[in-house]
């Protein structure tokens, strides 16, 4: 069997079992969420760790090498966020063609500690490798400032809710890689929204603050990561279609498209929770960072999640999301 | 410039400037040693991060998945053990062709379950991805466990000294890619020399526990990393050429050849320290893995390293050892 056939989220998991044994120790929180998570003398601790590979993650024909360092060191950054978390040192594995100029590199490090800078991030440490294409390998250690949210906690009951707005990364992508007109600002605002995600740390840890326990980043897309928290909670999750959070930009360029933007366009890197409703309020209020509620966690096949239009009847959508492997 | 005209040394140190704005916080230790550290809570922990790239740090025609898997990790608990440090929890990143058989990555996992279970490390996330060529990245925290040992602590009248045997790992990739006919027994010791790398952690917390400050482990080769310990402790070093530690094995296969593989082969995971006499005798007492003084640290220009025959001569070797965008 190759791995195409049993795709990333299979592999995963298979593998998860086989480092099973080696996995003990003052683990918390082990392979399968958006962050590990460990105990240490004082505190706990979290890491994870995520690539951008050249030609599979970007194209260095439409992105700036300032924003693929702030991307690659943002998306760990927003796995922490997700996990309302305080991120703390970051690790970089840099492999480049001998060929690369060093001013490019140069770019690179700047969009790093660009974003660094602003999340109070200390680059700690790295290597540097040759490599036929470019791969930026980033881990990220921080500390949890409260209770963990997890992908596993979401019940049946609570409602599901998004910081900011969904589908202008994808809408980004899009636009970078066709030949889309769009005006100035337009351009500037989605190719921002698709390379310099912003992640959500402060909002992460409010939502600790405030009793929420289940939460993901907006990596694969809101469907695909929706059936993470479902899968992970034995519970499936109902989405109201005219509820979504659109960004007017991307709704008057991508029109009807919009839609399957938010629901599957994926690197958003907003957060996606669910909780009851009084700790959905309380979030409300005392977030600055808009919280839409788009739809419902249910009893029924777990990982499932059901459209619905505005008279409440199913929608058919594509059942896809970004999944490593899997020809899209 | 290209990276290839500045070399991977020269790339790090510029690339360091970039972020030492954003490397402060509780930092003890930032870029330019074997590991990073920091303060926490409780203690001080170190961080490290290798990766291995299809073609460039090995060929899938002579190095086995689950090889690979125990070496992806095992390098990096080396990085922990040259400070001192005990080895605590990973995250693999893992890029693959989707043509790559699960069986395969199955074997990498078990390989890196394996040296996770021999030395108490915790494989705790990581991701998964698409790539045109096979790239491991690992990152590994963990813990110091006395003072750190450190490439800048060397001081000149130290002697020079290092566990185990050098040469070997070379001498086996040299034999795996050649065609080279060795009898059953050499080849299994060479290709495990190469392939399995046994990270020397209990005795890198022996080194601290025993007062020596100065260590690195041999990735590059031995000129080249007692030239790092030179560079970053404003020394020069001198290496008698006569009192190397070459393996039997290796002397008996490869003669005269097998002192370069010792100077310059690289990749062996030995330690590589520097102390005052009393306290090598010391170490020399309390360790069962042989210890061998190769050599002094002298003033002198910082990071050269000058090799003497048995008259105390000098003796010439090209100065090399791995380093990335060069070409060897």
């Amino acid at each position: 069997m190759k791995v195409r056939e049993l795709g990333e989220f299979g592999l995963i998991e298979h593998l998860s079992e086989i480092v099973r044994g080696a996995s003990g120790g003052d683990l918390v929180l082990g392979i399968g969420d958006d962050a590990a998570a460990w105990r240490t003398d004082g505190a706990i601790e979290v890491g994870t760790t995520d690539v951008l590979i050249e030609d599979v993650h970007f194209s260095l024909s439409n992105a700036a090498w300032r924003d693929l360092g702030w991307k690659a060191l943002a998306i760990n950054i927003s796995d922490i966020a997700a996990m309302g978390g305080s991120p703390g040192y970051a690790l970089v594995s840099l492999a480049l063609p001998p060929e690369t100029e060093v001013d490019d590199v140069t770019e690179l490090y700047r969009g790093l500690a660009e974003v660094a800078v602003e999340f109070g991030v200390h680059v700690a440490g790295g290597n540097i490798s040759t490599a036929p294409i470019v791969i930026i390998s980033v881990s990220l250690i921080g500390k949890a400032t409260d209770a963990l949210l997890t992908r596993s906690a979401a019940l049946p009951g609570d409602l599901i809710a998004v910081t900011g707005c969904l589908g202008q990364s994808a809408a980004g992508l899009r636009m970078l890689s066709s030949e889309l007109e769009v005006d100035p600002e337009t351009f500037a605002f989605l190719r921002k929204a698709h390379l310099r995600p912003y992640p959500r740390v402060a909002e992460g840890q409010e939502l600790a603050r405030h009793g929420v326990k289940a939460a993901i980043d907006i990596s694969d897309g809101l469907i695909s990561d929706l059936a993470h928290i479902g899968k992970a909670s034995r519970a499936a999750a109902k989405v109201w279609l005219d509820r979504l959070p659109i960004h007017p930009v991307v709704q008057a360029s991508f029109g009807e498209e919009s839609r399957r933007l938010a629901l599957s366009g994926g690197e958003d890197y907003e957060l996606l929770f669910t909780a009851r409703r009084e700790a959905i309020d309380e979030v409300c209020q005392v977030m600055s960072t808009p919280v839409t509620v788009i739809g419902e966690m249910v009893e029924g096949d777990p990982g499932r999640v059901t459209v619905l239009d505005e008279q409440g009847r199913e929608v058919e959508y594509e059942a896809w999301g970004w999944e490593h492997f899997k020809s899209l």
